[in-house]
């Protein structure tokens, strides 16, 4: 077995794909109920451009949204889109299903645990606070280059002092897995919301569906 | 009886003084949880300090409350006061005891109700939303200048093409009822925390205690 396991914190802790996505539904659709003059699918496909084009963390979506609109700057409208958003993101955030319990049956085995994620350190404490999983991680690295890189990672190894052949590298974004891999970690993708295993994933590239089957790596 | 009904916001739709002293405490609570190495009582006292010293609205409370405390900047501690004040500010924004009650009866005897307050316009506009009264008010007037003044309430009176003789103006701050009535409003106090009337509010400037004494007036 392994003695230190490093997560991804986005959609592997939890489902950021899904909270987001519900956020910005329940964004766009108060917004309407508090003026938006827009349908919710072009209300809702704007708001995705936006985000792309702007970035995650910046702070005047609901603005650009509806300058891109063309609608006049409201404060009612923006305020409907960020009540709601943080609502339903608030709601939203919970861990994955047997992320907790194997969170702590990891550290009653004497392992060392470390989140790694990237962004805006703050917003990254905060969701790991929101999920109540901050109390469980040894050490904690956000990197401000977004998003997670063999560098971020090797930046990481040596800072925490991380043997890597020791180490095991858990994440739910392909991107990152391969990564940690190229960074010299033994990695597994977790992979829950797939039906069938993916095709790509077989022989030496390990894959999980339930957040639990790390314990029997 | 009147036609239009103006409302003030804070301290008057809602308990704000309660709602922000509650949220302060619970940040401070969890930012000492998540490692500030002060004791509960230096720390709301301090937080309170910059607050009053950069204002209400300022983006970065508690990064300053660090500073001020000589504390190293630490993205856990500041997400850990981040979230628990929104969580429990969230929590704790409701109405008044018989605010929704009695605005959805002055709507039914067909009266005018307009909120007026003063601040950032999105912030103040998400509080209504928040409280779940943005539906009731016909109009909603933001002022920049906070706060509340005799001008402020003569752009609002002018900009809603109010008439002050048959409008009441409502509000739970003695210096925004003050400045109504030197708008030429006639006003009511509503004062629901004091066990005692207040002395000096007896005669031609009236006090309620409970909101729905409005509907006497």
């Amino acid at each position: 077995m392994y003695t230190t396991y490093i997560f991804g914190l986005n959609d592997t802790l939890y489902n950021a794909t899904e909270q987001k996505s519900r956020a910005r539904f329940a964004a766009v659709e108060s917004m309407i109920e508090n003026g938006l003059p827009v349908d919710i699918e072009t209300a809702y496909t704007t708001l995705e451009e936006v985000v792309r084009e702007v970035g995650e963390d910046a702070p005047n979506h609901f603005n650009l949204l509806l300058k891109r609109l063309g609608v006049r700057d409201d404060p009612r409208i923006i305020a409907a889109g960020v009540v709601a958003y943080r609502d339903v993101s608030r709601a939203a955030l919970r861990p994955f299903p047997g992320v907790p319990s194997t969170l702590i049956s990891l550290r009653e085995k004497g392992k060392r645990l470390v989140a790694l994620s990237a962004g805006d350190a703050v917003k990254e404490w905060q969701k790991l606070i929101q999920l109540g999983l901050q109390h469980f991680f040894h050490a904690v690295w956000v990197s401000d280059k977004n998003p997670i890189t063999a560098d971020t990672i090797n930046s990481a190894l040596s800072g925490l002092t991380v043997t890597p052949a020791d180490s095991l590298f858990v994440s739910g974004v392909p991107s990152e897995v391969e990564a940690a891999g190229r960074a010299g970690l033994k990695t597994v993708l977790f992979s829950p919301r797939r039906v069938n295993p993916p095709k790509d994933t077989r022989g030496d590239k390990p894959v999980i569906r339930r957040f639990q089957e790390i314990l029997q790596l």
